[in-house]
């Protein structure tokens, strides 16, 4: 689809969808925003009156991350509501909507009255640049934290997954000393030709006392209770993992090690670049259609 | 396998077989060489006297890349001949056999013992160790050719695999201005991500001009008679893609375009390092039995 | 002087002094302390429970940054007081007296009674190693500060003495754009050599518009009205040169451009590494003597 | 002075003053050249047929490196010859001569006639610019001669000043593992913040049998007997220190080191970089002015 000067409409989210409503502005898009409270907004933001008027015209509808739940669709920045049916009945059929994980609910009425939809939650590129962001939370909380630079600091990254290949990369720009740990030879491969020291995560257990910042980026148990009778007392552990983690939080209190669960960081340090990221990935969407 | 003090017999090959035996000899395993004249040993390498003896006693029989062609085992470093009938004669039935590139023919002989044999030319960690050599390769040969430096020069990398991902970096590590071509929207968020100015393949025509230094690592036609007429004159295009490659070299000759085609780089000019990856890769596998 | 197993006493100062005696413990001095209440000090440290016993037998005297006022010993962590004259009348006439930022009182006190001293500020790799915790520092309030990540951010670090050029090198590491200003054609050519855009201090003006994220690094009022009337509204610019400054903070007020004067960084982001380069520092002056 | 549309005359040399005079065109200059064969020159260039004639007008005339010598303008390009005597007396009084190292009788001649000289090979940034073709040269040297790669190689850069600094840089950027010694605290300072293994001038000796590749950019006799006596066998030398050197080389060849002394590697390696440095540095001098 060719979207120059294409409608698209903006309905509710968070800030990142009204950061990625400018910057498919400036791709041409033609922007109009609808379930957003005034005081989020620029004043030359094109802010329409009723739902009716947002989608009168639009060939995409844009939604948030989430993009609703069973009933409603998610507006977090705005005081009032709209229903799941409401959006779906004012809508043409076709348009195209797309959203960050939509509901069954929302899928569904979708799929009753034929209209198209995507995923951007779904996407692989949006994964991969979400890492940076990503990347650049866990370094600042680590740097808010640790009463030493991360400039010669020893530092694991358990997992080489895409969080884990984008921190490495960040954390060794700045200096640091960065081991990653995988299963397989060839992600082993990977990380020695990409400058940090290979630990094959077998092995994590016998040397993971060496190092004072440890940031798990596994979704399994990784550091239960006899790997973290392992770590030193004095480490730092940033847990990236998406639910359910990856350590023993109670096991970790215990032992006075200092655990920090950092989920969703994307949009809590860097909402513009995370709004982006969005558009950015709704672009390629719109393109392949 | 635990092969701490195993005996391995390395049975032929070029300079990289006797780069790999000083590595497996080096991680204690117990090495014997057959198949080489002794101009190519240092002194003390332990050579055996016939193949029998080599044989004897080992637990893993190493060949070359590749390991044999239809009759004879690989041994281009010896004036003398083993063909696959002694050597499978010879084996005991429980031994492994490795070797680069297996021909039809001795896998069907080690078959028909009962011999169990691997392959590390299909080992995904031999081919990411060795887009080492092959970027170090590639840029001897940009530095040898270029009157100018690769420090700020603007050069396009088509392709973005193993190799594509390593030379970038190498490029990047030495202060060029680096792209990287790509097809789908994820690896051209890792090209962004890694820090390349990404450019999609279906637009490489609209910028080809501004490339002095182009390496293709692409094993299609991407440079056909159109695509090189786009190609600035005094450029260098070096191609890393296997056969048939990727570059219509009868015409960038009329053009007066200098290509290079740069193929098994590692063997030519880092024997040593390939020596060193080929070991690596059979601890590997024999760590998986 | 050879130090292994020699005493040192380290009177007084802040974290960063208990840090450098941990360090100075690490490399083999028999370490006392003196001048700090115990909250502050691990279990295992060797406390002195008077001054004499602390200096009773100590080869070299440390005190903290700054040393002294006029008239008493920097004891910041501890509720007593230690006078320059107390200090200063039980030490013996050969021992070696250390400390950042001797006061004039002090300095008189000691070369009346021909006590040797020298000042770590006043190296030149204490100044260069303190780069590392003041850039890391410097870039975790940029994190913390702006909705957007610093990877693909137009930076711009104004002067390239040794701070500037470890923060734009750490910038980079980030995936940041980072251009550096200076006004000698020849750190215009070291920054281009190191990979940055380099921009003449007098054209600073001409592209400040395009920063949304300026380090000042130059003690001078570099952001004067007419500058900062240039600067981008959303802007972001941290002051890290030392006093006056250079950045007109009222104007900036008034022109709703946010502005933070980051000072004596290293030791409040990062104690322990400031105290190793206190201790680093203070090893190279004892080798010399 | 303004340079834009001024004339410029270039005046012999090598491939590097074609070089930059095809830069100095770029940068808006009314170029001129005299002296070269036209075999050295593209078909569009502006050759003038006499001096006279490149001489008409100009306001700098550019020579070549070194500019001349006892009695001739260097013109190594060129069958012809142009002696000192003809040059000057041919030169308003006005104008500016601008060579690399220009001959004392050279310059007597041009203070007779109070013509102003300047010369660009005693520009730090000339220095500056020309360590990236000189370290691009030795890598170029190192990947030639050795069977490894310098991914993952330890590597001794003895000295840090520019070319240190520069070679030091571009060989982390290829994944090896890069020391440099130095003699100065700051420098050894400076060393570690950059990410490299700092070594103690007075301490090589001790580490240097761990080194398979060592450059020396220190022009005194830092591999004499002594230090050679404890190299590796297999180390290959690379001396980039201008005369006499610092090795010694018969002591070496003694050993069967392998050493290769590397001198004026930009015009060999890169003349068309050399000579945009070339361009930049005399546009620096005329800003100048």
């Amino acid at each position: 689809m060719i979207y120059v000067g294409k409608k698209i409409a903006v309905i509710g989210g968070d800030m990142r969808q009204i950061s990625a409503s400018n910057h498919l502005k400036k791709k041409t898009f033609n922007v109009q925003l609808y379930g957003f409270d005034k005081e989020y907004l620029n004043k030359d933001a094109n802010m329409a009156e009723s739902f009716e008027q947002a989608a009168f015209g639009a060939k995409v509808l844009l939604l948030g991350l989430p993009a609703a739940d069973d009933t409603n669709i998610n507006t977090s920045c705005w005081s009032g509501k709209l229903s799941i049916n409401t959006f779906v009945s004012s809508l043409e059929k076709d348009v195209l909507v797309i959203g960050g994980s939509l509901s069954a609910a929302l899928k569904a009425a979708l799929d009753e009255k034929g209209i198209k939809y995507a995923d951007y939650l779904q996407r692989e590129e949006f994964a991969v640049l979400n890492a940076v962001p990503t990347a650049e939370g866990a370094i600042e909380i680590a740097m808010k934290e640790l009463p030493v630079t991360l400039s010669g600091l020893k530092c694991l990254v358990v997992g080489y997954g895409r969080i884990g290949k984008v921190l490495a990369k960040s954390l060794k720009g700045l200096g640091a000393d960065v081991s990653c740990s995988a299963r397989k030879c060839s992600d082993l491969a990977w990380i020695s030709v990409s400058g940090f020291n290979p630990v094959q995560t077998s092995r994590i257990s016998e040397e993971i006392h060496e190092y004072p910042l440890i940031f798990n980026t596994v979704p399994h148990m990784m550091f239960d209770k006899n790997m973290l009778g392992l770590v030193r007392g004095d480490a730092l552990i940033i847990d990236l993992a998406s639910k359910p983690g990856g350590i023993d939080f109670d096991r970790a209190k215990e032992l006075g090690i200092k655990v920090i669960w950092a989920l969703s960081l994307p949009g809590k340090v860097a909402p513009d670049s995370a709004g982006k990221i969005i558009a950015d990935t709704v672009i390629n969407i719109i393109n392949e259609i």
